[in-house]
């Protein structure tokens, strides 16, 4: 007989991911639906589906369900907080997903599940102290701190895109309420807007051409642009990355990790983006602490929610 | 007889304070030298010296000594590494003071040892997630998370007033690169510059005629006057405690804290300075968080790191 297998999945604002993964995290079957739009009756059931048709096609007995979940989870009571993109706030996820699966059920954070994949099987194996930085449309974090995963006094830590950079800097988009936050300045969002404001100045650069024909000035366009060498757009992703380099900063002081780790699709742009970031740390972060860190991409990209949720039931019930 | 005593070394970069104390943490003698222009050997001795007048004194036996050092301290090797106060970077401290002594000796940063006597004795007794700031000439600091405290990779976590809050700020002041750190908008010197700045546009204010009359702008003046009810000192006081509030805003929105605890000289300003750094926090923290946080003065003054230092030593020897 085969090992035994869990189901993983993503639960994300746009999308719902579900696989079948086995205790060497290979996916085995993946599933997957639209969660826009949905109430929150048809978003359970809908989950409940994609789990379904998962656990059909494992190779192993499913011994329980990982569910990582944009929001923030009280892991005792199993019950979703605040979850700004889907319907689950107030939620007994846990509860309320067992009785429709038959099933162990597990939830977190989707940020601390990409955390956990990464921290046991990625980029972050056998640390006791590692930080990861989610950069993608906002930033999000996890944290691994002196060997276990920080989740606050309510579950909501680690929201690393909302440190403060800047005393007077501008206003947050979405939910929160402060200014000047990391995300602002090193997003994949920022990276679009700092080549936007590269245009006009770099006149003759493929960026401006791009922008002139009416392309949409993105983090992914100023991305692509930079790896084939506009000058414009690499000035863009440098801007970004010694913002990302002012984050990390504050978190060798403050964490003083072994590694710290990129993921999400920022990352697309490299050492474009992490050279300037590294050599920010060099330079301004605490000599002792700097010395000790190392600045590495994630190793899972779009399947770090994924795998972290089947991590996170592998840890609950495979004991 | 009487309950067993440790005794509590406080290594400051400008006096040395020992004190025997019982488990109860009363504080039964207290010897203190100067540490200003001691050579290593010379250092180690007047510790080891301190230490014996004070276990001479103590009421009952003595199970070990514990000491809170301002650097970075390799507790597995009981190695102090980074020192810029004292002359012991490199030194094996642990083994050349239990040599000295003949009794068990632990060793840990001052600030840790303030933040753990807080969290056993103090102001975050009972908390899993406890954040303490030290609000002195710099800002020091101390966290423990998820129940346990955070020294780091290589121990030297938790330098929060290293925290960038302002990308373009101005250069740190000694050993720390940095620029734009809390440290600079928000310590007891941040207070002296915030009243030295006020003093041009409030030239009736008490401020103005204390500066005029050849007092050093401190920031132990302007908290003075501030308390008389002098406006330009509260200004200014206002005005740091916006900024300590945005360090703050940062730690929620990382740790997820259920208190914040402010100690050392700075709060001697009290709520002038409290209440602008929760004015801060409410506005600005993510909203889930920020309403499960207290703002509060750490318990214990100018004793914190003695009293830390013997919680160590219990913590560690007691057992």
């Amino acid at each position: 007989m085969a090992g035994a297998c869990v189901i993983g999945v993503d639960v994300g604002g746009t999308k719902l991911l579900s696989g079948a993964v086995d205790s060497g995290l290979a996916v085995h079957h993946r599933a997957q639906r639209s969660s826009q739009g949905l109430a929150t009756p048809e978003l359970l059931d809908t989950l409940a589906a994609i789990v379904r048709e998962a656990a059909e096609a494992a190779p192993g007995p499913v011994i329980g369900a990982g569910f990582g979940i944009p929001g923030v989870i009280d892991r005792r009571a199993g019950v979703v907080g605040a979850c700004p993109h889907l319907p689950l706030e107030g939620v007994p996820f846990q509860a309320l997903m067992e009785e429709r699966l038959g099933i162990q059920v597990a939830v977190d954070n989707d940020a601390n599940c990409a955390m956990l994949a990464e921290w046991r099987h990625g980029a972050g194996v056998g640390l006791e102290d590692v930080v990861m930085l989610t950069v993608g449309t906002g930033i999000g974090g996890g944290i691994v701190c002196g060997g276990q995963l920080v989740r606050g006094s309510t579950g909501g830590a680690a929201e690393l895109g909302h440190m403060v950079v800047q005393l007077d800097g501008p206003p947050c988009q979405g939910q929160c309420p402060g200014r000047g936050h990391l995300e602002w300045y090193a997003s994949g969002n920022a990276i679009g807007r700092a080549g936007q404001a590269m245009i006009a100045g770099h006149p003759d650069s493929a960026l401006a051409r791009e922008a002139a024909a009416g392309r949409d000035v993105t983090g992914a366009l100023v991305t692509e642009l930079a790896h084939d060498g506009d000058a414009a757009s690499r000035a863009a992703i440098e801007q970004v990355g010694k913002a990302l380099g002012a984050g990390m900063v504050t978190l060798v002081n403050v964490f003083n990790p072994a590694r710290i780790l990129v993921g999400g699709g920022g990352i697309a742009a490299g050492d474009l983006l992490l050279d300037p970031a590294r050599r920010e740390v060099a330079e301004c972060a605490m000599p002792s602490l700097r010395d000790n860190v190392e600045i590495l991409p994630a190793r899972f990209g779009a399947d770090a929610g994924l795998l972290g949720a089947a991590t996170l039931a592998f840890e609950e019930f495979a004991r």
